[in-house]
């Protein structure tokens, strides 16, 4: 049977919003995984108290007696508590008892953990944490947002194989289009990292790579993966998240201004919602960090219920894709 | 008196929209400004024979025979075609003819000629192009966003002073905020670069200089003055230009589907007009080259007639508040 860990404890909602979640999830597995929780024994109990019929749930607790805060510096959270819920989440991962984890914890702390306890897939140069962006018509998903900001052209190359991967196997994307963030359509735009990175990709066999993309083709959906380095990716999904946030938020101060903007506001409002939801990260599941021997999936400090079980979803289908198996054959292709 | 060059043969509605944003400068000059179109005279005058009362404006024409395309490639552009709109713009700057240009053409070409014809400012390390990005409660000041894609943070610094300087004097904005384009709040967080150039920023004089900006805390208006390498800056301006675009159009979208949602609709129109209004670069005029020995405004290449007209009116200011002896001035002091 398959296991997946939760990491009860991580998160600004935690454990409250990560159970429930988790429930969400159990009630839907229909035999095709188990949960378990990782936390502090006590707590876990008594939220899953605060719910009806979980009895028969495939729902477990491991008990782990440390927290992670969302904001200590990893390297030294994870040397002083080795036993913190994250720790737990990797050593059942290593130990083969879970075959994935997911945390809504220290992003870090996460990345810190899975590199030192799970180790690098062979032939990877650097693990990468993808995330998805809603464009025009769907979502695209985009590699690196954060764990590397200097990146050398082979691993952007990298970061092309493991999210169109990714792409094809997790969010059902047939051939998924590869692009490279640039500032420029022509081949000889971009800084030297991105230029050699476009040459090597257009190389890379087996990958259906369009070249350039430009801040402005993102959310036209030109292409289903987006490959950047971490610090301009990181920034430019933090934007992004934040525009709507604020378009939304305007909307309502504009709309809430007068009588007849609320009778407009109250006929519009349904679709209003469905337009923003679009942008709600909640809908998607969490970003998931490529290149390491398991299977994480990183979610949002905030995350809610519902965006705890669709990582869960996220997480069963990195495992039975065999997502990291197709990405030590691909890349042990291009380094042959 | 002041006099300003356009180039009427650059951009996308090159000559109408052109010389109908002159017209409308040059009707609300009030003696402060004199304007000359740059282009061929024939088709300039035919343009002006379609307004009325315009025999008493400021406005003068000097002709140039060739014009450069927009998806020219900018040094061979500007050899092979030594009379063009644009280079006689840079011309009448160099000798005194005029204080300024404004044009809606190529940017790479503009840059190329500035740098070529009108030289670096003493001291200036690169020349850079800065960009008005909305934020939540008014607008800030991104710089680079585009000329510099990979950038010493000796050259970053600098655009912190340069940036700092026109939001003071041409923004109106006082003691700006200068922040850097940052992947985490810590001093510790980003690249190479960022992290020397934040240490940077932090020792020049004069600089109100705030700290790192994340992705997310730009619409949320926390800095004046956003420095980042011209990689990242015209990849986040695109992006931002993208959004709100697609954002419009969805809700244009969701809104337009059924008959409660059109009444609706009509009732918060003037509502979403003004909102949108924020997002609309027309609005806030063109971008200015900073570091050149002269007054550029590269505009948006569909620019209207009004964003021509508030370009000039920015390249106005940049002239009479002597931007450029300030920035010289600044930079000089730091490498003292």
């Amino acid at each position: 049977m398959i296991r997946i860990a939760v990491d009860a404890m991580g998160g600004d909602h935690a454990p409250e919003a990560i159970v429930s979640g988790t429930i969400q999830a159990a009630q839907q597995a229909k035999g095709r995984y188990e949960l378990v929780l990782v936390g502090e024994t006590q707590k876990i109990e008594d939220e899953l108290k605060k719910h009806r019929e979980i009895q028969h749930l495939p729902i477990s607790i491991e008990h782990a007696s440390q927290i992670i805060g969302m904001d200590e510096a990893p390297a030294m959270a994870l040397r002083k508590k080795p036993d913190s819920s994250l720790s737990v989440c990797m050593r059942l991962q290593k130990e083969g008892k879970v075959a994935a984890m997911v945390s809504a914890g220290n992003t870090g702390a996460v990345m810190a953990a899975a590199l030192f306890v799970l180790k690098r897939i062979q032939g990877v140069l650097r693990p990468a944490i993808g995330s998805f962006l809603p464009h025009e018509s769907g979502i695209c998903f985009m590699i690196d947002v954060g764990s590397n900001v200097d990146c050398k052209p082979e691993q952007l190359q990298q970061f092309g194989i493991m999210g169109s991967i990714f792409a094809n196997h997790v969010m059902d994307l047939k051939s998924p289009k590869v692009g490279i963030l640039n500032i420029g359509e022509e081949t000889s735009k971009g800084n030297e990292a991105t230029q050699i990175a476009h040459e090597l990709l257009a190389q890379t066999k087996g990958l259906n790579f369009m070249g350039n993309v430009e801040g402005r083709d993102v959310m036209r959906g030109v292409a289903d993966v987006v490959v950047c380095d971490g610090f301009v990716g990181n920034i430019l999904l933090k934007f992004g998240e934040s525009i709507s946030r604020m378009v939304a938020k305007s909307l309502k101060h504009e709309i809430g201004s007068n009588i007849r903007g609320k009778t407009g506001a109250l006929l519009v409002k349904p679709h209003l919602k469905r337009l923003f939801s679009k942008f709600d990260y909640q809908e998607y599941g969490g970003a998931p960090l490529l290149g390491v021997k398991g299977n994480c999936i990183i979610c949002h400090g905030s995350s809610s219920p519902k965006a705890i079980k669709n990582a869960i979803e996220e997480a069963f289908k990195m495992i039975e894709e065999n997502i990291n198996v197709l990405i030590e054959k691909q890349v042990h292709l291009i380094q042959g």
